[in-house]
């Protein structure tokens, strides 16, 4: 499936050619004949569940149950929210036609399930001891997108998309939040990617939040990619859509909402962020494939067989530690072919075992990360290998974090703001008055959108001035140009 | 969310009805705005998750990797297999409007993958080298029903669907009979349904295919149920769809294929074999919760402190011998609504703890399909709780067979054969020549159409006589009324 040419691009020198070199040359997605559409193959589908495991796992540990809606919703009943409907009106698909019959009212395939999902909810909530209430579901979304990439931005992609309802504001804050940090952690302590945390601005915000937090991927361009979301939706679908449960006096009260989700869009992040001039860089915890065995070819039948036996050793040892792993079976291609493969698709590590090796009871094992090749017999390879693989997952989110930072600049003057973005491109962090003016006005003027204003500037009250307008401002936020 | 009525219809008076009814107070199924489409509830999406964990795991273990093709189809593509779209032409939702604007060419809501899934495999095969390709997709499809029914006929449904493309027709028939075996296993060691698998007619075959294979769930009204089918699609897809390969002697050649599926109606399959008038009963070894556990309230707070001692410690019991668990927490409700709700949902066991289970340091267990209850001491808990799920496993899957026996009539005569579809209705056994003709005819008379050659049959070569014709038949058939 995979052509042998090396990489004509260089990461560094041409990101996003890189990036569509990267995306097919690694298995990870095919193009399709629907425009905007894409085909995740085996390899990238196998990150995608890697992620959906260890989200849903820590779901499913507070008590939020999976469940599945409709994949087409009536138009009537999107438009119960107004400003839901508003926003995602330019991006809806219609099915006007079903069994060769023109439809009465079509069926808009699912944006997002706010609607479908709190219909039923008016009807599973009647008591507070109702509540709360945790659904998630697990599935494809379309939006009709104008510019298509794959992974960041597609017609169609799968996600999860949670929803909760709660007896009171204090309780939904904390859900928005818990949320939001297991996104921060699966790209963290999972993908050993560094992000920004924070809330966004009205403009930027879900259409029908009443708050809408992100995490913020900085991007080796400079660029920023939306990681995912969490919003606190307050009542207003409660509102629209009529749900209501009594409190234990019996008084009828509107519930608040939570919505959050993550996308096959984090995919796109994995491999802007780790990806090399090789190829992808798979951080260990998230990686489908650990270690790749790769067994030297010999033309001696009676060392081919020793190879095959120590091959067989090595898996018991693999086996017993849990390490994800697999075993090239590509004998038929060039050694060469076989290693830059392992490369391309990012393994953390490889074990190479050759007739010497057997001889020395020992493989050679190399990292992905720093290329640095060792000889380790095996009674220390299950050490070896768990202490490498944290040991690069340590090193990625330190370089994660290290290029955020430097990628990241605190400016004072709108001069200064307006020479970032034309020179270097990076994220800025500068005061704003949080007028919408100033925030499409900077855009207009540098392409750069408001991003978060981090968790940690979210309650302060500076005496600073805003970038733009140099009125009065609070607090300091992060802008950036988005994918 | 659930009702407190008790049950109004009793599963042997009127099935359909009771089916209905079970569906919602079990909390499977609720209702959605779009005709013909269900909102799949947290515990109906439980056991699908259930059903999804085993077969990915064998289907894995089988080398066969999971992907994720695009839900749309342009409407040229699905034309390429000339029977495969008359096959589904009448069944097809189309979207018509992408983004506010009419698009110039409809795009089909997938009603299965076939098209979408080998144009791709037509880049991906050069050799014979990437052979044999196997490809699964876990995802939603959409065939326009006029009749439907929660789980067994859907507008919208979820399945699973195996694509495999192989160099020689050996291999592909291997596959088609693993894939149905799988099936075969899933029903009868999982779900504890006894099944027949065997081949279907030339009318009754998958639009595009050479062969199709199924497997039949007698349901207890007499009717059948298609549970899963695998498809020999011979080299028809290849030709049509481009796919070559090079064989070793860089000849080029028309790869074999075949494609096989099961669907959230096997859930409607494990509700109607099982049942009885208290509810549900869900086969242990599927079953998302094995063992529920209700503390007994108590208005001494000294007593209602060791009860909740006590459920931990037979918490721990569980955890270590890996059984499926939840711990009943609507303590507001009566004794009586909560050991209802359990028999509803099909638990296969419940353990009460009241203070007098404290003092004997024990449990009282009953059993979901014998309603025995016994006190068993701590110490014996986990052999217990083992030894129960085996052997009422065991017995859900022997009453099924000896239903699908009796419910299984061989005749010799069509006024026999009319005799039984007009008043008990059941599977039918009987010679058939084969012919298209005949099998109509059968159809519009009793409303019985073929449902498969058995795979004892299927190489049979009898002096038999057609029920319907009398002409010369060389293997019987089972017939029944579909659903």
């Amino acid at each position: 499936m995979i052509s042998d040419k090396k990489f004509l691009t260089k990461k560094s020198e041409d990101l996003s050619k890189w990036y569509n070199e990267i995306i097919e040359k690694a298995g990870l997605v095919d193009q399709s004949p629907v425009k905007g559409c894409m085909v995740i193959m085996p390899y990238g589908y196998a990150i995608w569940e890697s992620i959906q495991r260890t989200l849903d796992e820590w779901f499913k540990a507070d008590g939020v149950q999976n469940a599945y809606f409709p994949l087409f919703i009536p138009y009537s009943l999107l438009q119960k929210e107004k400003k839901h409907v508003e926003g995602f009106s330019p991006e809806l698909a219609l099915v006007t036609i079903g069994g060769g019959e023109t439809l009465h009212e079509p069926l808009v395939v699912r944006p997002t399930s706010e609607t479908i999902m709190y219909q039923s909810f008016a009807k599973w909530i009647s008591s507070y001891k109702d509540l709360p209430l945790k659904i998630n579901q697990w599935c494809n979304v379309v939006r009709w997108e104008k510019r298509t990439y794959p992974f960041l931005r597609t017609t169609e992609f799968l996600w999860q998309e949670g929803h909760t309802v709660h007896a009171n504001e204090k309780e939904t804050m904390e859900m928005v939040m818990r949320a939001i940090n297991w996104y921060k952690d699966i790209f963290e302590k999972k993908m050993g990617i560094s992000v920004y945390v924070g809330e966004k601005s009205e403009s930027e915000k879900f259409a029908g939040a009443k708050r809408t937090f992100s995490v913020e991927l900085v991007i080796p361009n400079g660029k920023a990619l939306q990681g995912a979301t969490s919003h606190n939706l307050g009542q207003n679908f409660a509102k629209s859509l009529d749900i209501h449960f009594l409190d234990n006096e019996n008084k009828q009260i509107l519930p608040f909402q939570t919505s959050w989700g993550l996308s096959t869009r984090a995919i796109g992040g994995l491999i802007l962020s780790h990806g090399d001039d090789n190829g992808l860089v798979v951080a260990p915890n998230i990686a489908p494939i650990q270690v790749v065995i790769i067994g030297i070819v010999s033309k001696n039948e009676a060392d081919m067989k020793d190879v095959t036996i120590h091959i067989k050793r090595v898996e018991e040892i693999l086996k017993k530690s849990n390490i994800r792993y697999s075993i090239d079976k590509h004998l038929d291609k060039s050694i060469g072919y076989r290693l830059s493969e392992t490369e391309i698709k990012g393994i953390p590590l490889r074990i190479e075992i050759g007739p010497a090796e057997v001889d020395k009871n020992a493989v050679i094992i190399s990292r992905r990360d720093t290329f640095k090749k060792e000889a380790v017999s095996l009674n220390k390879l299950s050490t070896f290998i768990e202490e490498s693989l944290d040991s690069m997952q340590k090193i990625l989110l330190r370089q994660s974090k290290e290029q955020k930072e430097d990628l990241t600049i605190n400016v004072n003057t709108f001069q200064e703001f307006e020479g970032v973005m034309k020179n270097r491109r990076s994220f800025i962090r500068a005061y704003w008055c949080e007028s919408a003016t100033c925030e499409s006005k900077i855009k207009e003027l540098t392409k750069a959108t408001t991003r978060v204003c981090e968790l940690e500037e979210m309650d302060k009250n500076d005496n600073g001035f805003c970038i733009y307008c140099k009125n009065k401002a609070r607090r300091k936020w992060l802008f950036a140009q988005a994918y």
